[in-house]
């Protein structure tokens, strides 16, 4: 791995703490940051290196997935670590970073290859870049690069204006915008599971799969982002990005051993065949819903409209259900259901694929019934890639029940998403990043729902903090013949249904 | 279950110790018997209830499976035991058994259904079933069934003439005849296991499979058979009959919830399908070899010509190799090889299935070798219905190595070949017996091999005991670019191919 100089924005930030401290510190550990490695943390308070390390190795003491924390390593680590004041508007500040990374470079005889990680709010980033531009941070001797975290742009034409300044400073491959779901190593296991295996290959497309559901439920509510999330709303801050981009991994077809280029045209050409919504039929399709007060897990939580910082007479949107179509070759006449809530029954994303009954069972008997087989994904709160397939009982011959297989037995401490995508930074590989023309043509998708939602052509339905959303979001899929597997009962249904509940609940827990 | 009288013919024989009455014991404590079950012992010998009840329930002390052989139970299930002697030949001894049948019957107030189990040779078959005719034991009143065991004749037209005189006492409804590799609960797995995935029903054609491969490899010689076995070869020994079954249970379609109608159905049509063989042209797809001596599991083993009982110029078969085509809509193309031999390297019984590459690995790397996916069903001595995939590994990123995924995790006890068999013949469900279309259909599609052997057309090939068979068998798959998976390398190769071995034979222990 080449030589690089960190430049972290935001170092005395909460991300900074939570995520990348502990992510370059494990990587640290596994050896997987270049030999020659420099970081120079920025920040608007006047902060001693001394003091700097102190709050550095504080984060990873108390973030740091990993148990072994012995201070001679941490100091080890530490020693790349320094600090300098920067008040992102001072233009001279900059010029000082400059002469910094240049002393840097020199004590360390480092070529000038700068990273600059942007972990501050989304209305700094023009100026950053502009003023690395302008001071002769991004030196022509070395390589520069950009790397950035969602929100990009507000809609379809803020994203593009961002863009078209981020472009004066950097290139396309200079950018590295971070989706964090992307890390995911189940994402990622995804993505080689497919490429890797001719049977999932040959079973990845409308022959065999009869519906993909994405699901990302949250149990919290709105917490200290209340005032941004109502700005916001669950199609900007979920689905517009992650699930989408959860979307695209999953109707990728990958040959064998793509590049980064090949996963990202492929990846277009979904974005491109999603079929597109005209903002009049977005009802059809979409459900839109804000949770009113309820329960969870026995406690009861206020609705939406009464968290402190949101207006009594906000209509935001905090859950979104959709059904789409990805309208190509593979997938034509397969729905792809998502969904994402905040104060949901249960926290849990996960994408279920369910494969089509065999032609020849047109009439499934029902005394020996089977469920469809699923591969199932999931990514949080429990990581796994199981799939379910009907077995026969060894003991009771003729009966058959589902068994989840996982396709990832070895079990072993998994990296995080900030340490995958770091690392893939550091090394300049861009597969999980989002590129340009996915951001924009996911905006250019989602800009008709905004807007729907925006002239309230979309009727907003409510649903009790503590549930799966409104029945409505289960009747998207009932009119199709379908349900979202591993949701769990409610507890008022009669017995026979609390019993397939909990051989939902058994499913869902492994 | 309907009441029953079992009448055992061979009661003092080996086959009903060691298999016979374990089977029914295991059954009886599985509560698998009918509830009024009644049981008649013939043999030559004269004993009474009382020591045949003994010798019964040493051998279930011996032989069975289970632990727990509570002697209250044990007592309770030999209640039902009686014995008679019986000469076969001798027309009034079926008159007595006759007698006492209807005394038992009449004691238990059973019904008159009959089940005749021939653990006798083959040479009894005939007068056995003519005396069951001739004296009335096949009551009209109940229903009868006849279960006998192969060898099914020694030729087509032995076999043709076995079964004519057969059908004289017995429709072929009444005749059970047992092929005990269709009893193995793996290969009722098989089918079951097709039967109600979808995303195996998927792959199951030449689409998605490379080539199949059928092993049934033993380390023991010829022992005491050797007088039978010189007589038979492995062509007739285990070709015509197991590995036949084994090849209609692969390539059989099955579609959800098939009946044993239908499965035997779509078994003789795989029969048909399965491209003949002229005489001529035997030796061009089938190996023919005798071992001689060698070393297995580093103990010098004797040549086959000089075992006791065989003459030094036999030119007796101990190996088979051949390369079978299936000529119908779902495996034309798709090669079967299978072998089967004594004093091989290791006991192993398997069915794999390659998958081929996708389509678009024309040119696979070799920087990141994938193996090809694979479906290994292991019969004997271990049991598993594994699926080999490539997955990542966690810690190396972007290193694939083989994963075995366990299809039937809930590991239990299975029940042996010969609980699954008699009890199936007690329901009267013949599924999973060898029907005489079969039977005749793999002696036809034999009977050119026979005939090619006994001409010496295919040259006889030799194989040192403790090796996998001849160089020849290695080279019917090598000159498709395909090799047997799973057999460990020979020791005197170079250090990476004994890697690789490992690497296989680690794979072969699951």
């Amino acid at each position: 791995m080449e030589p690089i100089t960190f430049v972290l924005f935001g170092a005395t930030g909460d991300l900074a703490k939570r995520k990348i401290y502990p992510a370059l510190f494990n990587l640290f550990i596994d050896k997987k940051l270049p030999q020659a490695f420099n970081l120079i943390g920025l920040g608007r308070k006047e902060l001693s290196d001394a003091t700097f390390r102190d709050n550095v190795g504080k984060s990873i003491r108390d973030f740091s997935r990993r148990q072994a924390k012995d201070p001679a390593l941490v100091d080890e680590f530490l020693q790349a670590f320094r600090y300098s004041v920067l008040d992102i508007g001072r233009k001279e500040d900059y010029r000082k970073l400059l002469l910094l990374i240049e002393q840097r470079e020199e004590e360390l005889k480092l070529p000038p290859n700068r990273m600059f990680y942007l972990s501050v709010g989304p209305e700094f980033f023009e100026t950053i870049a502009e003023n690395i531009q302008d001071s002769g941070l991004g030196s022509a001797q070395g390589w520069k690069r950009l790397v950035i975290e969602k929100p990009f742009g507000h809609d379809l034409q803020s994203a593009r204006q961002l863009n078209r300044k981020l472009s004066e400073a950097f290139t396309e491959d200079e950018i590295f915008r971070i989706d964090h779901y992307l890390g995911k190593p189940m994402v990622q296991r995804l993505e080689s599971l497919q490429q890797t295996n001719p049977v999932i290959q040959a079973l990845w497309n409308n022959r065999h799969i009869a519906n993909v559901q994405i699901t990302a439920g949250e149990t919290v509510g709105v917490e200290e982002r209340a005032g941004y999330y109502d700005h916001v709303g669950a199609v900007r801050d979920m689905f517009q990005n992650h699930m989408l981009q959860l979307l695209m991994m999953t109707a990728v077809q990958l040959p064998h051993k793509s590049g980064s280029d090949k996963v990202r045209f492929k990846k277009k050409m979904v974005m491109e065949a999603l079929e597109p919504l005209q903002k009049q039929d977005v009802a059809a399709s979409v459900i839109r819903a804000q949770y009113t007060a309820g329960i969870i897990q026995g406690k009861p939580a206020a609705g939406y409209t009464s968290e402190p910082g949101i207006a009594p007479s906000s209509m935001n949107d905090t859950f979104i259900a959709a059904k789409l179509h990805v309208d190509d070759y593979f997938w034509r006449g397969v729905p792809f259901y998502i969904r994402t809530g905040k104060r949901m029954k249960e926290k849990a994303t996960r994408i279920v694929i369910e494969f089509k009954e065999p032609a020849l069972q047109a009439q499934p008997s029902t005394d020996e019934r089977t469920e469809p087989n699923l591969l199932v994904i999931e990514m949080s709160p429990s990581e796994s890639i199981t799939l379910q397939l009907n077995a026969k009982d060894s003991r009771n011959k003729g009966e058959f029940k589902p068994v989840q297989i996982d396709l990832h037995p070895n079990k072993v401490e998994l990296p995080e998403a900030y340490e995958n995508l770091i690392h893939d930074a550091l090394r300049g590989d861009p597969t999980f990043f989002a590129h340009w023309d996915e951001v924009e043509l996911a905006w250019a998708w989602a800009q008709p729902i905004l807007d729907a939602f925006e002239e309230n052509l979309v009727p907003l339905r409510y649903y009790e903090a503590g549930t799966y959303g409104p029945a409505e979001s289960d009747a998207l899929l009932a009119q199709d013949g379908f349900r979202w597997w591993f949701d769990s009962e409610p507890e008022q249904q009669n017995e026979i249904e609390a019993e397939e509940g909990k051989q939902y609940a058994y499913n869902a827990n492994h």
